[in-house]
């Protein structure tokens, strides 16, 4: 009798993402033992002697909740049980700027970031599950700042991979069910104060309420096709911009006229950017206000970006300069 | 003392929509007598001759309700107390494809180009609002079908043109009371019946609430940037079907591989839609399996798509042909 279909759906996932891993390299999973990561940890355990690969396992304690320190030395001996090793607890200190979810991501990638270099892991797994892609597209909806950030989290970045991007939050608590792995629920994904909690209580079922079933996997779907789409017009945009950097100082405004409206204003951000201009707080209204240089000229003077940059047009170029002297 | 802030935002919107038409030129506006477009109807009787243009009135009488008759007789009434000339009602008959709303959208939009035609309209504005924006960006999201389809309504299209997908449908209740005009208050905008009844009553309060306000600007402003992206990919995918074509019988799989994804599977749309395959039940599955025939190409064999097209790879060529003999 084969695995569970969860489980070996879960492992091709994992063998998918581990594919071009050198021999030996050491492979990481992120698990906070929660379902998601507990499902991919196991999956993990089993995949990478068979890959030849080495898988290990990193368990954050955040220091937010009693008994968070006990629980990631659990999670850590059960990923010795599983056959991973390294199991590593990472402690880390939450602080708090931009909002308690920002804090924590911060603190917990900066551990990760830290321990997949001094450990040498060539990849990290993380188990962010189809449910948590629609979540992601539903929070990035109410910011109203288009294609590239209804795309979601990217598959891989850096070190790290997603394997279970396409799988369901169902799935991985079959999984575990499956292997007798008891997951920890988690307070906090109960927990009201969180953006993402309320999005999965109260948002998504209200909109399968009213649009039928199935709209978790059509925005995982919408992030899916969104990300191709950002990615295309990024090529495109990055080729003019090549162009027209090469042409010397400044962008011409006849070529910025007669391209379509998206690569238009992904070309002024980027010579936004190469001039010091703050990617953090440089948002769609500043590069709508340089195009209007362009499209909608009538002689205004200086725009100011975030970050002490200038734009000014002149003898049809748009010179981007520092107004800090 | 000016107009009221509403009134004057809406008149603008309508001399912008209006920008361009020719003197004495008719336009006309659909009006079902809420507060939507009972507002775009006195402001166009106001515009409409201090811009020299001729202003009418169009009332549909869908027949679904009790004293429907009554009632569009009433509104295209008030049409002709708004100076618009002429105010006609249009009597369609609602058939019962695609569900309630499609069919009588359908009936109601041939009515309306039957009309603009046999009066020779240059324009007929559509009342449609930011937050009807925002609802049909939601439905379309359950979908997953991507950035043009999460573009929602055109600003116009044909001699269709909306002025006011900027104004919010608190701006247009506003306007009526500041003008003195009852909106009436269609029943079926408050039918659960109606998926986007649903989305407006119970889908949007739960997203404002989890994610604060401002969703439905912000799902207008999505809108607005994913038709500037989609636009954009078109133009791209349009230049390289356009140099395909050129070459002759079929799509080289060697172009069509150094394309991004998106790019790529516009291309293959193109083509298929050009070999006579069936625009409506034609899915991004199916462009995915004709993809599959560059992308992952292991020696399929033929791909059939909705409409009697199938496609097979051929000494590095994808061919598109009818498979009806």
């Amino acid at each position: 009798m084969g695995p569970h279909p969860a489980v070996a759906e879960i492992r091709r996932a994992v063998r998918l993402a581990l594919d071009g891993v050198p021999r030996d390299a050491l492979v990481l999973v992120a698990c906070s033992g929660g379902g998601d990561s507990l499902a991919l940890a196991a999956c993990l355990g089993f995949v990478a002697p068979r890959m030849g690969v080495r898988g290990g396992l990193l368990s954050v304690d955040h220091g937010l909740q009693e008994g968070s320190a006990e629980r990631a030395r659990q999670v850590a001996e059960l990923g010795d049980r599983l056959g991973l090793a390294p199991a590593e607890v990472l402690t880390v200190v939450v602080g708090g700027e931009g909002g308690p979810e920002a804090a924590a991501r911060s603190a917990r990638y900066g551990a990760l970031d830290e321990a997949a270099e001094r450990l040498g892991a060539h990849v990290v797994l993380l188990g962010h599950t189809l449910n948590d892609q629609a979540e992601t597209v539903l929070m990035r909806l109410a910011r109203g700042s288009g294609t590239r950030s209804l795309a979601g989290m990217p598959a891989g970045f850096g070190v790290y991979r997603r394997p279970l991007l396409k799988i369901t939050r169902e799935a991985t608590r079959a999984a575990c069910d499956a292997l007798g792995l008891k997951p920890w629920d988690d307070p906090h994904n109960e927990d009201p104060a969180y953006t993402r909690v309320r999005v999965r209580h109260d948002v998504l079922p209200a909109m399968e309420q009213a649009l039928g079933p199935g709209v978790t996997e059509a925005l995982a779907r919408t992030a899916g096709l969104c990300r191709d789409d950002a990615d295309a017009l990024d090529v495109w945009a990055d080729e003019v911009y090549a162009q027209v950097r090469e042409l010397g100082e400044g962008l011409r405004v006849e070529t910025l006229r007669d391209l379509p409206a998206a690569i238009r204003r992904r070309v002024i951000l980027r010579a936004a950017l190469a001039a010091g201009a703050a990617a953090s707080a440089l948002g769609a209204v500043h590069v709508e206000q340089v195009e209007r240089l362009v499209t909608e000229w009538r002689g205004q003077r200086l725009v100011e970006l975030p970050g002490g940059v200038g734009v000014v047009r002149r003898y049809g170029t748009l010179i981007f300069a520092s107004t800090v002297s």
